[in-house]
């Protein structure tokens, strides 16, 4: 890389199912120049995200990704160049920045963050993933103690952090994840029980870890997890949709869950879905939250680092098929 | 009848499918004596709802029904005889009575109405359908004025009440209903557009109606219905889950409808369960705003009274095929 040159990954086209390295292209440009108002930003560090794909899928909470587009990707970096009264050339900041070596962006796209904090902390617990599991738990799932607490997708970036809040609310916490290693990494994080949803006794498995059934359930995965998990929730019980992992990477979408709406009747259960983008404020005190945890050593926050800006479709490709233990996040180099 | 002998409806066989007469027997014993703490009660009017097809299937919010007990049934009664403290001869109780002309029942399962009130409106509007209505759109859709409110299963018991609630609320109401019949009623009752679930066309026919979208969904039905809805819901929007009669006549559980979870998230959304009974306080205050609405004529309660004991197997049989409009009740000869 030189300074003079903005390496890019365009996204190519629309994948009919599963995402795979030709829907994207590798480009060089000149290094783009910001007009007024707008920022450079060298780019750093790149959050890798299941909702990447859901973008490329339709509209959601933000307008579907064009072929021919930069692909998006939220990002930290630090300010080259400004033509902002907001920013100086060494601030750390955070946006859509895409998967690029530089980008411009209005000062108005891009939010301050602290450059005394290591990136794998600002791209991961304190950012979007983690705000996201602490939104989703307390303000969807409103654990009390002693409860029966349920995370799916558990060694993901999200679900990592669920599981250790959940603890920290005094709940008993049983995580579902893929494979042995994940199980180590869940149970060091305070997980109770594990489920391994590749065991192939799914319904049973669940049934064993939760006999005293589910109050929440911080659902990541959606699909065969979701449906299993329904029959054991508890009267008054909340599923939090976080995420459907298990779709993303698919065609058209997939029937719902065996047990909607009979069993939310029966049991008197709430779901939910929730952005954490929607509220700034309550966005901000959970990174506060979160930072204190960390700093006291009580919060841990795994995270898997893949090295270089070539590298991000396959981390985002690797990530859809379930490869990563905690955040994923490529540094660009 | 004559006062001494009980006549009854026995559940006979759990059904595999759909309900039919040979699930049920016609059975005479002798009439019951109360025994002390116990009043017995001459029934007058049954409740006929899809719940009780519900209770076949398992144990929902009460315990499932066993077959060789008398078929239960909410119903509203007259007290013949008391050996409660709490109750003498003439007063109007609500119960569980079941299917037969004499109930005893232990005082404390019993509760007093008014018994100046026609049995129609105590079985309909003031029963559990209407407040159902009440709890379902105000604590769980929270309505607010000019927002786009569905309702399906629109011309039953609960519907015909939500729809000329969600009026009140100054909400948009468009009602789902099946046939011309079904659709002229709801226009008297205020429904400012009917879609007619067996046009063949439901999703185009939702979307034609909703041009503003659907921001509380109080969906009495699921199924095909609940699956078109939800693409149709605004951000933030609320799915009141009241009902699946769609799916209670059958045998193994459908999948539940596409969309779920991903629209909840991407969209916001709530899907939210909910049991009348739970709250006595809450249904006594629903009781009385829909009897003040009553009185003061801005509440229409519509009513289909089947006569005799005899036909309350058919009455259900056909409530759950989607033949009645209004409150479906047995009047006890």
């Amino acid at each position: 890389m030189t300074d003079a040159v903005n390496r890019h990954w365009i996204y190519r086209s629309r994948p009919d199912d599963r995402l795979t390295p030709e829907h994207f292209e590798w480009c060089t440009a000149p290094r783009p120049r910001p007009a007024p108002g707008e920022v450079l930003v060298r780019v750093q560090a790149l959050s890798v995200d299941p909702s990447q794909r859901v973008w490329m899928a339709g509209p959601s909470y933000r307008p579907m990704l064009l072929p021919g587009e930069v692909m998006a990707s939220y990002a930290v970096g630090q300010v080259v160049q400004s033509q902002s009264p907001d920013f100086a050339p060494g601030d750390r900041v955070e946006g859509d920045l895409g998967w690029q070596d530089f980008a411009c962006r209005a000062a108005s796209a891009l939010r301050r963050r602290d450059a005394a904090r290591p990136l794998e902390q600002l791209v991961g617990v304190l950012g979007i993933t983690g705000a996201t599991a602490h939104v989703g738990l307390f303000d969807i799932g409103r654990p009390r103690p002693g409860e029966q607490v349920l995370v799916s997708g558990a060694a993901g970036a999200v679900g990592s952090i669920a599981v250790q809040l959940a603890k920290k609310a005094g709940c008993r916490v049983v995580a579902v994840a893929g494979g042995p290693h994940k199980a180590q990494m869940l149970r060091e994080l305070g997980a109770d029980a594990v489920v391994d949803y590749k065991a192939g006794a799914l319904r049973a498995d669940l049934k064993r870890a939760l006999p005293k059934g589910i109050d929440v359930f911080f659902d990541n995965v959606a699909g065969a997890v979701l449906e299993a998990a329904l029959p054991s929730m508890n009267i008054g019980g909340r599923v939090v949709c976080c995420g459907a992992v298990s779709a993303y990477d698919a065609g058209q979408a997939p029937p719902g869950p065996r047990g909607v709406p009979a069993l939310l009747i029966a049991r008197r259960l709430t779901m939910a879905g929730f952005v954490v983008l929607d509220d700034a404020l309550r966005r901000e005190a959970a990174e506060a939250a979160l930072a204190a945890w960390l700093d006291d050593g009580t919060l841990q926050a795994p995270v898997q680092v893949v090295p270089g800006l070539k590298n991000a479709p396959q981390a985002l490709i690797d990530l859809l098929a379930g490869g990563n233990t905690g955040k994923m996040m490529v540094r660009l180099d």
